[in-house]
């Protein structure tokens, strides 16, 4: 494949979205084709089953909401991702891979190792290129989203967060070579900077 | 668990159903607390999954199509089965993993290997006590199905279902123990009497 896949990671409030424009701004005055993606990924297919998640009323078994998450990643990365790429684009990811990892693997009931092999059959093992984890102190983080509306995994204790935090730190120290890990503390300019340096020499 | 879990195999129009009702019959005349289910086994979160397969118009990638029949299985196990099977009860399930298996991986893209691990993943591993294959020729199958409608799968070619009954075969051959082996084409009421005498022995 031509094209370059970059992730971004880190807890809410670590400032992935601002970050992603940042680049992706970059990227496009550099003439690159760019691709700004997410997971739900905005298929079809993925908000169908994004929504059996969110709204069934009731119990749903932990392994059957892994499942259903690593079919939406896998109709995700087959149908925009993977074309993208192919075609030679940049694509610019909020969380991925790494992200059911750490909540999923860390924070629930499922064994982290398992999740992550789930995730790359799903995905045909696609590994990003690069992926930039804005590490945050949990409780900075939820100061940061004052204000906003907080979701499932939001409402959950600073303790579950501090696991995610740490979870993050150990797979960026398992893959030195992928991982650009940045204190999501340091100024937006800056932070954008790294990011740039470390893309440039992708390219 | 103290119940006994008993799946039933083969291609269409083998007899699976009816086989299915006359073991249940029999087993509540034993005073048996016996639960019938196939998958989709009518859960809630089992027939929205499905739903998202059959009526999505377009392409659904194969890994996500897996991935979403295994959230399926995942979650019919988990909420029916399993229950079930602590409470002592035998569950008579019309086709399980090892249709996943003949019929994905041997028809279709993907490993059956890997189909059975995806399958073991998301129920925990759960394997029938006994699996009663009935094992048909597949033309002959389809002239028993004659005036049925037939669906995506029964409308595909011969030569299909000819690997799905070999793939059938070589996961009994692999599993003796496991798997009762029946020719469809005996009459019924000798096909009953064979899987009775066989459940006999593990009640």
């Amino acid at each position: 494949m031509r094209g370059l896949f970059i992730t971004l990671e880190g807890g809410d409030g670590a400032g992935k979205s601002t970050q992603l424009a940042h680049l992706a701004q970059w990227l496009r005055s550099l003439g690159r084709d760019v691709v700004e993606t997410r997971e739900p990924g905005g298929t079809e297919v993925g908000e169908a089953l994004r929504d059996i998640v969110l709204h069934h009323r009731g119990h749903i078994d932990p392994r059957a909401e892994a499942l259903i998450y690593a079919a939406d990643r896998a109709h995700h990365i087959a149908t925009k991702v993977r074309p993208a790429l192919e075609r030679g684009a940049v694509v610019l990811q909020d969380r991925y891979l790494d992200s059911s990892v750490a909540y999923q693997g860390a924070g629930r009931v499922l064994d982290a190792g398992e999740i992550r092999s789930l995730s790359l059959w799903a995905t045909g093992g696609l590994m990003p290129d690069l992926t930039v984890l804005l590490d945050i102190d949990p409780r900075a983080g939820r100061a940061r989203l004052e204000g906003k509306r907080f979701d499932r995994l939001e409402t959950e204790a600073i303790e579950f967060h501090q696991r995610v935090r740490e979870a993050y730190l150990a797979l960026a120290a398992d893959e030195p070579t992928r991982f650009l890990v940045l204190s999501a503390a340091d100024p937006i300019g800056t932070l954008a900077d790294s990011i740039r340096a470390r893309v440039e020499t992708l390219l």
